[in-house]
């Protein structure tokens, strides 16, 4: 399974997402994501260090800015 | 809905911008925007921790610096 | 109007340009833009916190690396 | 050996990952690598100063804050 | 003039540049570029708050990390 | 010579290289490098400051986090 399509499996489901130049993670269910990253997250939180930081709702992130994705089991 | 179709959905409303290497976010109205995200708002504030910086007017954000997009409903 | 258009529109106009991994702003008079923002400034300034650093003069800032784009009415 | 070759002979070996943006190594088998070097992960462990700091399970890296990749023989 | 233009019109003679994630800047002969804005420089020397701290002969510096290029007159 | 060229131009010799997002150098020999700058680097040793760090032996960089390559003359 290619990485974009590992990341496509996660659509529906809760992930985890580190972003360059931002210290906390995003939580949310992952909408919709595009060929370069780009990823669309509902119910998005934002955590730091492991605290929950504030609730966001929707919000789009940038593809090139994101680091790293992954399955989030909360 | 992918997350441009997303990011388009909210043109003519204010939204909220986080850019890397800048410490505050850019709250204004969505203007326009294009494939790459680069960014056309007008009315925009600075807002750092929450609070109003400064006006900016009309401006240019480049997409590929872009983090997070998100509807404002200040 | 798209951004690209917009920055294009101030062409032979004074703008204010910040990058990225650059504390300081760069203000000139945009002589021309490529596509990828590509700038290319003349009579350029740096400004610190609102304060002149010192002149430029002639300068090319490359487009990725540009975080924000403004008209500049000093 | 072209560096893409380079990184597609290590599927199915444990390689070390430095992104930027991040101060941690990330150590996993290699499951996937596509030609923007996104990288699919598993068993991902976050390493700092060469201690273990977490896993992480399966992941996916955004290849173009990709900093380095190299066989890992720990 | 388009930016790519005016860089390549320095062609042979002496430049300015700074890159990002490196606070020194450098001076060079351009002896190329391309219309990524890799640069090749000769004789280049590395400075710091205008105070010359060494010289690095041939280096090519990867476009997409230049911020600013301009003409030097040292 | 183009930047890549003179680049490619390095293959099977030592070079230097900088990264972004990383405070030390790499010197190794440059077994191969593609149109994006991404690097095979055989022998790598790490150095901080003129010092040696620690050997790393095989590695590969990715191209758009490469900020100076050299030919290297330890």
């Amino acid at each position: 399974m290619l990485p974009n399509q590992m990341v496509k499996s996660l659509i529906g489901k809760n992930i985890r997402v580190e972003m360059k130049g931002d210290e906390s993670d995003l939580v949310g269910r992952l909408e919709s994501v595009d060929d370069y990253m780009n990823i669309f997250l509902s119910n998005a939180v934002e955590y730091r260090n492991g605290e929950k930081l504030r609730s966001l709702g929707n919000l789009v992130l940038r593809g090139n800015n994101v680091i790293l994705i992954q399955p989030y089991e909360g």
